[in-house]
């Protein structure tokens, strides 16, 4: 006889996104599949040299010792000047801390907010990862559609009529479709939230990787109780396991104890590392770099989209991030595309995951990770997997 | 109005170890409080040679990316092999799973296994950054009263009649008290839980600072459904957050799916320049240092206790690890002797908080953080306090 699982675990959502990252990085197989940057664009040599700096510092002992559980508050700093100076947002160090990585952000949030049967607003189709950190905690899901320039707000009044505990959005560049709030969406939903005893949860993950640089202003900059969680892990590295959230005051001492409770802290080298990173390399040009490269690679898969292609097939050209949304004809069956491609040794993933409701026909595309021959292939490899099931 | 927190983040206990790490940091304090290995342990250059190595081979971007969720094959593969050859323990690197240091463990299995109200059996006294974790889920906690040799087999008894869900236990140079079980403690605490139909929890994060060597057998090599967890942090360094978990085969796949829900995976990067310190380093000889210098800081530590303390107090001679239980008469009241020695710039942490019941006159004593003439202004400290209190 085993001990039996708890009911959270049974909760759990199927291991999804790192089965995908196995199933490609399986030889011979190309992907459109996964939400990895492209390792291309990393920076080896500046880690390398922040690294050895951090290492030949006064910082060396306490980088590799416990530190601020909240984080190292150098880095914290930086994260605030950036959020002001790009995003609208004012908020003082002291309100942000660091985690490992922003999925980290959304299991505390879930954890501190969140009993079974509770209300949460999500975005239909959002990001599948943060539904997976959220499921442990048994919410109610409402749906808000979303399409190029926001949510409906028809559906977010309906959803909040509802008296969710959170909404949780991607404004920029939004994982899985690519898609971005207008500045009238965002005040729209500042209007709807603000007041309403709801918790805003803003994800910036992309925000950063704007093609021609930020998408628009933080909606947590208009609201009182918001929460904006960020990353270094698109930009810089996700191997380095740094992300962050920036809270309401009165939120910061339960979201300290439950990160204690969950890990400690996150890492103290990690911190000290990126922060050092930042202080040798020109960050906005190591940005640049990566928004015209990621701007070069996805115009190029929208061209090979179209000559590959059947008719009737639909997408998107998005401003930022990381994926292209392909929708099929209403009706078709995009889990029987998945199939066809994978025969064809390309990794495609369903938009349906995604979704509250609906997305059958939908395939989320990462144009950021192949590299152009990879593309190539898969882009064929796509085209005839198509054109075998339409 | 604002968002109000669930019932986890209500049951949560009050922060308490980053809140000590935070007041010892304050200039002029002295601290036996926390649990943080001596710094001037670590090994800097080492690690910056791992780093820059990693940096600078094949390695250099996966480092930097994401990879397999539950870790770097290599170091599993190395921590299987150790395991077998120190703790007599067979596990197969595809069950273990590595985790943002071995506290990360304790949340996932309460995570996984604890539903509210059902019983946990933990020693009295037990490590209290686990019950911090296991809290959140809401338990039942049943204390086994554990002393020097092992835990009360009776209490074990009385324990398990309640058929808990698990069993968490160090039985290597305990955190708080340095008590270590015997072999015969082992093999009946394994007698006892095996086919019990409870998931033994052995927490392993000072086996290899023994001051002579490992102190015994791993439980978990006895018990068909074992859960052992273990850290580089005490040996190598607790910033780099690197830990582990050694599962029951049938259990990996729902941790693997709870680790992706809570942070996608931990870092990369920490684990492969482990990996390469464990490479490029003797590490028997690294620890054989380590356990020198902790050894004679030990004897040092219970030489000016016998100097300091008055008639009436009494501690142990642990045999590794990084504490000394101090026990002052029946009735005595330990917090008033913690206050009194914050007066004098001592920071103390009182025994009471890792019971489940009793322990009021108990004090937790970290030998392993000061340095020389830290602890003797700090037994100083302790021993006018004492005689002021008693």
């Amino acid at each position: 006889m085993r001990p039996g699982f708890s009911r959270m675990a049974g909760s759990l959502m199927d291991s999804c996104i790192m089965e995908l990252i196995s199933v490609a990085s399986a030889p011979g197989m190309v992907s459109f599949a996964t939400g990895l940057p492209d390792r291309d664009l990393f920076d080896p040599e500046g880690i390398a040299e922040a690294a050895s700096d951090v290492l030949s510092s006064d910082e060396a002992r306490p980088s590799l010792q416990y530190g601020d559980a909240l984080g190292f508050m150098p880095l914290r700093e930086k994260i605030s000047r950036r959020l002001r100076r790009e995003a609208g947002l004012s908020v003082e160090p002291e309100r942000i801390v660091l985690t490992n990585g922003s999925q980290e952000c959304f299991d505390l949030l879930g954890k501190l907010f969140l009993d079974p049967g509770d209300g949460l607003a999500v975005e239909n189709p959002g990001y599948l990862g943060a539904l997976q950190s959220f499921s442990a905690y048994g919410p109610e899901y409402s749906g808000v559609d979303v399409g190029e320039g926001g949510p409906s707000m028809e559906g977010l009044r309906a959803a909040l009529s509802k008296k969710p505990k959170m909404f949780y959005c991607i404004p920029n560049h939004q994982n899985p479709t690519g898609y971005s709030y207008g500045d009238d969406a965002r005040k729209g939903v500042a209007d709807l939230v603000d007041g309403s005893g709801m918790l805003l949860v803003e994800d910036d993950a992309y925000g950063e990787l704007g093609h021609r640089g930020r998408a628009g202003k933080a909606i947590s900059s208009m609201v009182d109780d918001a929460v904006l969680t960020g990353s270094f892990s698109k930009v810089v590295s996700p191997g380095l396991r740094v992300g962050w959230m920036a809270l309401p005051e009165w939120a910061v001492p339960k979201a300290s104890a439950m990160l204690e409770a969950s890990c400690l802290q996150a890492g103290s080298f990690s911190q000290r590392v990126i922060d050092r990173f930042l202080e040798i390399r020109d960050y906005d040009a190591h940005l640049e770099r990566q928004r015209k490269a990621y701007l070069a690679k996805k115009d190029r898969f929208l061209g090979l989209l179209s000559e590959n292609m059947p008719p009737g097939v639909e997408w998107n050209d998005p401003s930022g991030g990381m994926f292209v949304w392909l929708r099929l004809p209403e009706g078709a069956d995009a889990d029987a595309l998945c199939k066809a491609a994978l025969r064809r040794k390309l990794v495609l993933m369903p938009g349906k995951p995604f979704h509250v409701r609906g997305g059958g026909n939908t395939i989320r595309l990462n144009y950021a990770t192949p590299s152009p021959s990879e593309t190539v292939c898969g882009m064929e490899a796509l085209g005839l997997a198509a054109r075998e099931i339409l």
